[in-house]
């Protein structure tokens, strides 16, 4: 359960945020966080004691699946394990957020945004309901692509921020700051590019997936980037309540999910399910688009990104798509071979380094992600501060 | 399916709201409205539509109930009724409200309050996850008397209204208003009393069941009891706002619940689950917290308060309480036999009326839903002005 690498993971991804918070300027908004710190951690803890008791109501609800990547290994073969484990998560996360609103609305009524905050929790708890009724009823994928979008509209509707976009200043091919001005108004096409942006979060992490530990695991990674990018804002701009709110979403997520990392690390005792793929990425997608920083995000997701493109001519039927677009197991070896035919960044990583042991599978994909972000950050910091 | 006495009872029920929808004095108001029902209409048909294959869904996973009251009788017995059909419902109507949200901030940016209404977004849809969650998980009572107090939540803190109550001009047997003024500030008293009141009505509804088109029935009359409500309020002064907002909530409700009837009524080809009975009674208190007419409300809840305190013996374990507590069924007859021992007012008026068939039972157990309905609007418009 306590596998070294994952302590290790955990350890090295907690590490930046504690640095970062150590040395925020402004002291009541360290304690705004601290608290807030304090309060994940207890729906952390919350989570870890529930997650037992809730996988036995789901085995019994038959809410149970196979570990495809096990298949002919004796020790874990034919094992059913408990399925959805996403809504114990999400609901205590749920929770928390709620207590934490009204603990903050007692202690600092004038912080709290109520229109943004509200719709934030109608927008993830939507999604969650969906993602747990597309596990217990198996949905169409009619039904998968058009109900997040209306789980997005209440974001839509409560986001007050512009709808205009700073101009890279850039002269080549044409000078676009002469042609356009400063800032630009994409008036309702901003608007349908956050639908969009809800729309691909939350299929984009459903898609990444097959490996033990995979799901959460790169929801980790992205959430403790964007802890990271809000502290630093935060720091450069004590002012930016909007960063502030982030983090108030972001930390008791981080604390919940690596509450249920421990338990669907290799080898899985849960599996997450599409309840908890798509409830991370409409957290994601809310924290970005209520507290705009849409384009950081898309930084931070760029292995998702890789593998959304490279698995279009599978996901737009140009090459046929299995059910599971998972690497093949070798029982023999123990490791995972690849199937160049199924078109994700699994497959592809595994055509790059030969057969891997799962566990490891993983966690080089964990480590491609943090690389990403930290390719990420560069970008952000230190290349555009060039073009606006 | 087009039962008779349905139609009639639906007839009868939307007879009121028609007649003072038209005479309502403000044209831009009646306008809304009757866009909100025509929104509510599509949502209905829609859910009507749905059902069928949602309820394949929930078959295919083993989400099915026996009908208890026809055990024995050789049309129905031994068939498997899909369960929780509530979700369809309660997802519609999400989706109906949230694009209703949409369409009204882009007409009258500035009648909506956008952190009221994502509040009661927030906590219905949390309710609905925990119905369905309780329907697929089957979870335990103290989980299940827990989270409609954090669905509620959301509400309080939304909650924008005085803390005060206006004290009733009483003399007897002391001068109430000498010794307390004329208003009362109650302060956390009150939250906590809208907080007993959300528990309540979603509990309450849950437990007035177990006859086919009962729990969908009882709804949607005290749908139409509110709607009636807000009619009378907006016919007398058409400036407030909040009972605007309840209608806009109601009547989207009064559609779908009336498309899940179809379905349930007797013979029920689909049961609600937990889902619609929550839904339901959070949808009430929603409107009755948000809207600030929760006295009001519990004159419509009358059936449901004198089943809850007729069965307190049972619900707190004085006398022992069966998993369900419906009458007996009587194939010879055809009829249901009252059991004295299950201490609901079905049995209770089985005992006055002798054996009825489970169809006529119902229509009387709506028939004095009805009835309550009216002696509370008589106890509202009557009795109440004399002493406030």
């Amino acid at each position: 359960m306590f596998d070294r690498s994952l302590i290790g993971f955990i350890g090295i991804c907690c590490l930046p945020p504690i640095v970062l918070l150590y040395n925020l300027p402004n002291l009541s908004l360290q304690w705004i966080i601290i608290q807030s710190g304090i309060f994940s951690f207890g729906a952390g803890l919350l989570t870890y004691r529930l997650i037992p008791t809730i996988s036995e109501l789901t085995s019994t609800a038959n809410l149970t699946g196979m570990d495809l990547n096990k298949k002919g290994n004796p020790k874990y073969s034919g094992k059913k394990i408990p399925e959805s484990l996403g809504i114990c998560v999400s609901v205590v996360y749920l929770v928390c957020v709620i207590l934490f609103q009204l603990f903050q609305w007692f202690s600092f009524p004038e912080t709290v945004q109520l229109s943004e905050y509200n719709a934030a929790l109608t927008s993830i708890c939507f999604m969650i309901l969906l993602g747990f009724g597309d596990d217990v009823l198996n949905l169409r994928w009619r039904y998968k692509l058009v109900l997040p979008l209306f789980a997005s509209l209440p974001l839509l509707v409560a986001y007050a921020g512009g709808t205009s976009v700073v101009v890279p200043d850039i002269n080549f091919p044409v000078p676009l700051r002469e042609w356009l001005g400063m800032t630009f108004d994409l008036g309702v096409f901003y608007r349908i590019y956050l639908l969009m942006l809800a729309i691909f979060c939350t299929n984009s992490i459903n898609i990444l997936a097959g490996i033990n530990g995979l799901e959460v695991g790169q929801s980790v990674v992205i959430a403790i980037s964007i802890i990271v990018h809000n502290l630093i804002e935060l720091t450069i701009s004590p002012n930016s309540q909007q960063h502030l709110f982030s983090l108030v979403l972001m930390i008791p997520f981080l604390f919940t999910a690596i509450s249920l990392l421990f338990y669907n690390w290799y080898p899985s005792r849960v599996f997450v399910g599409d309840t908890f793929t798509y409830f991370s990425g409409m957290c994601f997608a809310v924290v970005a688009i209520l507290c705009h920083f849409s384009k950081t995000l898309l930084l931070f997701f760029i292995p998702q990104i890789l593998n959304f493109l490279y698995s279009t001519p599978q996901l737009f039927g140009v090459i046929p798509c299995p059910r599971h677009r998972v690497p093949k197991y070798n029982p023999t070896t123990d490791k995972m071979e690849a199937i160049p035919t199924n078109l994700t960044i699994i497959n592809l990583l595994l055509m790059v380094t030969g057969p891997l042991s799962e566990r490891k599978l993983c966690i080089y994909l964990l480590i491609f992600q943090g690389l990403c972000s930290c390719i990420g950050f560069g970008v952000r910091y230190f290349v555009a501060p060039y073009f606006f």
